[in-house]
């Protein structure tokens, strides 16, 4: 059996990342640079056909998408409790992860990513302003939840996915114009993250500053 | 207890509603008209801050999200198989709902809904004629996965939250410039789904035309 996680710095994939590495998993970790295309190389569609970060090969199996990959490991490392076992509480867990993965994420795209939605530069340009705009109120969300979480962490009392894609989200609001010192408790919550044994070391591997704003 | 689903007719909201209707659940439908902004009002969005269909309350529990109402309705209709038990089908299943839900759905958001991604108007038909552009290219991602379920469903042997969000996404379709009927095993897979009862009973409620596409 052989696991190996497609990955690029910074992007999405810090999801998997951590949790492999949190669940102390024998893995191969595959960089993917996506400022140069690779994912869109005809060597990387054959393994993900939409050319996109994370993929999961666990022995035969080719897995993408996130949630999909989040429920993976959660079977393969029953130890790690990436999500809860109480019923309700895993609702609550993929009701959360489900919005970032449909909501904050793609608006994110707009800002980081705006030719995908238009090939007119003008109508980019509006798109991405959008974006950013609405960014804000939905880092103020995670906020929110950050709050709610006190000395815990998102899905509970243990680290789990909405823990590692809250870091993501926050540091791509760098990018989005948003100081993540701004966001005291979710800022908080996501240092203590980072200092977790096996999200650290993803983020050495990614070479990841959390702080990317720029005043 | 008592179960309520709150709906508007062809939104996303259709897939718990045939969830609820095929498990043969108790439940109170409560209907959401989008075009009147009954879901940006004060009362609903005391249920639903995010002003969204669907939500499903359950008892004192509100649930947003298909992926967690579906997680849920899952776990409370086990005998229903909504999702597989298989923990390898289950990822996969999983995986094409999140690709539906973070991919195609938001995709046919920029057609059908423009404003939300820029207050200019030049922008807004720039957006929506993109992304009718792409939507072609992931119905036909769609119908290459209803060829490989040939006279099964998309998440296997039974019914499930695919087939229902799939009937969905292909009825958009419609609005988006394609006929259903480009799509011929989709089109097959859809029309079949239709005729389940409990997809039938949702249908009625909904008073869902399946191919609105005018030429």
């Amino acid at each position: 059996m052989t696991l190996k996680l497609y990955f690029a710095p910074g992007a999405c994939s810090f999801v998997p990342h951590t949790l492999l590495e949190t669940a102390g998993a024998d893995f191969e970790p595959a960089l993917v640079k996506l400022h140069k295309g690779e994912n869109l190389t005809p060597e990387y569609k054959a393994i993900n056909p939409r050319g996109q970060v994370p993929v999961l090969v666990d022995g035969d199996q080719v897995i993408t998408q996130i949630v999909a990959i989040v429920n993976h490991l959660d079977q393969k490392f029953p130890d790690a409790g990436f999500l809860p076992r109480d019923p309700l509480a895993r609702t609550r867990v993929l009701e959360t992860l489900a919005w970032m993965n449909n909501t904050v994420h793609p608006t994110f795209t707009h800002v980081f990513m705006p030719h995908k939605f238009s090939d007119d530069a003008q109508a980019q340009a509006a798109v991405k302003t959008h974006g950013a705009k609405l960014y804000g109120g939905m880092l103020a969300e995670l906020e929110a939840m950050a709050v709610q979480a006190g000395a815990g962490f998102l899905g509970g009392e243990r680290f789990g996915p909405l823990d590692a894609y809250a870091l993501t989200l926050l540091r791509w609001g760098g990018f989005a114009g948003y100081d993540p010192q701004g966001y005291p408790a979710l800022w908080a919550l996501v240092q203590r993250v980072a200092a977790l044994p096996g999200v650290a070391r993803a983020i050495e591997r990614e070479r990841l500053q959390l702080n990317v704003y720029k005043a």
